[in-house]
């Protein structure tokens, strides 16, 4: 913590997209945003799979589902324009990779992830304490390879959509929680039932050290860390340009084609 | 109420941030606006609850919370530029607090909850005389100390999110609703089952009043209060700055890492 | 229908407020527009009620609720410019005893979103001869008195809504389907077990007529009139100024309240 | 591929609409961008009935329908302004016979997107072998009349609302993807248990070709073409007018009748 705090000085320097934004927030202040939203998301979450155990399945499948993509899109809105609203170690480093984050707040970025991991499972805990208090972590319902293959995939088009919506900057305050927030709400619905749909290693970590069940735990940070990379790197395939996007966005053939008379 | 029409003058002088709204907008209409909005959102999702007793559990537990989710949603959308569209006394007492909300109409805002609530209970007793009249309130299905807790988070991320939303002076208009709408929404369905997440004194109140059932009623007052605060105070830290907050968004960290090509 | 047409000329002299649309866009695209909106709206959520007699309730009662509120807000937005959107005989009278539509063309469009609803049923029957074709109207399935009350409240907010979003000139395309759509959504789920959640005469006339099942049907034009007439000119109460409102929505309450550091 | 790739400086002479966007975003790049939205499409939407059926209904038939309409949201949101966001050949086939797309691009589309659609079921296939691997595609459950009626309704409704939303310039980026998304998901809930809801040729043909099951298969070819032409051509006739439609938006009806106080 104590290193987050003297970093704080450097990056203004070494990184590279970085300078305005370090002047007004601090890395602390990201890092506590990282932190609170990273918690709400898993408490709220694994909290409706805890609930739901324990009040006769009532919230039902599709209610945790939209638990899941809401409380990631209200983080999105609430902390975007605070720390980036990452909360997802496999986002952060995907970033990185393209040089969109300052490769030396990643550290502190995964470890406010997996805190916020953490300390939402013992809030879960103690709040369940004598009920059905399960592993809310995720493991595979099927074979590993199916399970690495699935959150490889679903991470992938997480990162995608991540760039996707943050290239047309109109959308960017308006829409990039709602379609990311779809996403995760998406994802959960259709890999759910056979992976758990984490995308996330610092979700899965959290409650895997906390109840202390590693099994298949690999899975949930390798695929999403290389499926977030592999989304990234796409995009930027996909979308190269030698001119800059906000104007493709504008003369581009979405608007000339669909929005002529 | 006498005393709310003449505190309208005084409000001029000593409301720091209300000069202009209360030359166009009374007092009492937005006592009005507040009872009105406060009145539906009672009467629509109190009224799920009991729909669904009476029908044989069609409407289902994600649509009671769905229900209480766009509810407030569409209210924020039609009223909030006449009364600010709190419906909510421990909003009101929160932002109060931090200086966001003038002291002097804390106590007609808070009347207008309570009373739009008992309204509310009032109609619904009316349309299902003979039929399951159920209690509407809430109470605690586990422990007091689990939905002390439990309510006071709940209502700490949704002041956390009305916060956050609404510093983005982008957001206010378009996204305010749906990101405050969504955490209701979201809060109910996982938090619902255990003590019927409230997050709002005078929507427990109300019932309480008209079906004359006190258990547990404390928390629901003390709790949202708390949470209330405690995530007003939170934001106000975490997103302190020296510039004005709209600048941040704009040069920030959430476009530079995410917009930039 | 020649009538309509004949009209035309006349309204761009005594329709007060209709100069400018009534040069590009026809009475007879209007009317064509109200039709096609009403007849989607009454196929979808009618045959969504249909289908799920027919397929072992697999739609479930939540999925007939998001049909109704979806194909109206996808209406609003595909046609909100020709025609303004109405879709429901009770919202264009209730804009009539305000000033804000032509009384002059209150008569094409009840007879628009009549035709519109008796077409539907006839689509609906053809594709199930000989499965569930019940009738897909509404009837009170408690006492006339509780439905009455029920319509009119929820067309009340219905309309109160529609004027609530309309008059922040910032939130109009945007968010004024988003706004009804949702509020059509959560009427269902609070209200369609009961009533059946008309809201619009011409949803409840078209069945009525087709099916030759009349029981009810009173209710189902008086109440959503006198409801939406009631929350039109309560709006206007409660919303009521010596400045215009768009200056408001910028300097009022809820901005500097909540938008200010 | 290779024709692909050398029609591109064609186009910039004969495409008409086509001219500033062909430089920027080169076929190659649309032709991707349409492969990977339909592979995701497919993969997520075929992927929640596959396991909805592996995991004891869990996912419901609303989730079903949530996962198609959302998958096109985000796909809409995040590859609009690479490609303009078809993944759909019927809305391909009439954007182009109404000139909104150059008719030499339309082969390559549709390659994408039976290739994406291919590609999907592949994956199904291999991620779920020995266990439900069923025939994703669709096929009438009804007559097939009954399927050709309702295939060509929700196809010309889609497309409806495709023209409707991309003529008011100020929504489309905003507003695309919601109103799209909406309608899949809306149209998914009637029709899906009577047609499967298919709405695109490429969806149908892909798991037909995979499956080697062409029952009824002319019907979902057919049916979305004719309607979405018809779709995309009524629309025409409808919002026909002398001034661009960017002005009615702002003078017309809808702003007069509604947004006036």
């Amino acid at each position: 913590m104590a290193e987050i705090a003297t970093n704080h000085a450097v990056d203004i320097k070494d990184g590279a997209e970085d300078e305005t934004s370090s002047i007004s927030v601090s890395i602390l202040q990201k890092f506590f945003a990282e932190v609170f939203g990273t918690y709400f998301i898993i408490l709220a979450g694994c909290g409706s799979v805890t609930v739901n155990l324990n009040s006769d399945k009532t919230v039902t499948f599709p209610g945790i589902s939209i638990t899941w993509g809401l409380v990631v899109m209200v983080m999105v809105y609430s902390l975007g324009h605070i720390s980036g609203a990452h909360f997802n170690s496999a986002v952060t480093i995907a970033h990185a990779t393209t040089g969109r984050f300052p490769l030396r707040q990643v550290p502190a970025y995964i470890v406010a992830h997996v805190l916020g991991s953490i300390l939402a499972c013992v809030t879960l805990k103690l709040l369940f304490i004598g009920k059905h208090d399960n592993f809310v972590g995720t493991s595979p319902a099927g074979s590993e390879i199916q399970a690495f293959v699935i959150e490889f995939i679903i991470t992938f088009y997480l990162m995608f959509v991540v760039c996707g919506v943050a290239t047309d900057s109109r959308a960017i305050g308006e829409l990039a929680g709602i379609a990311v927030g779809s996403t995760v709400l998406l994802n959960v619905l259709f890999a759910g039932p056979i992976t758990g749909a984490s995308m996330n290693p610092a979700r899965s970590l959290g409650p895997a050290i906390f109840w202390n069940h590693y099994k298949g735990l690999w899975i949930y940070i390798l695929a999403p860390i290389l499926g977030a990379i592999a989304g990234a790197w796409l995009y930027k395939g996909i979308s190269i340009t030698h001119k800059p996007l906000r104007e493709i966005t504008r003369s581009g053939s979405f608007l000339k084609s669909l929005g002529r008379k």
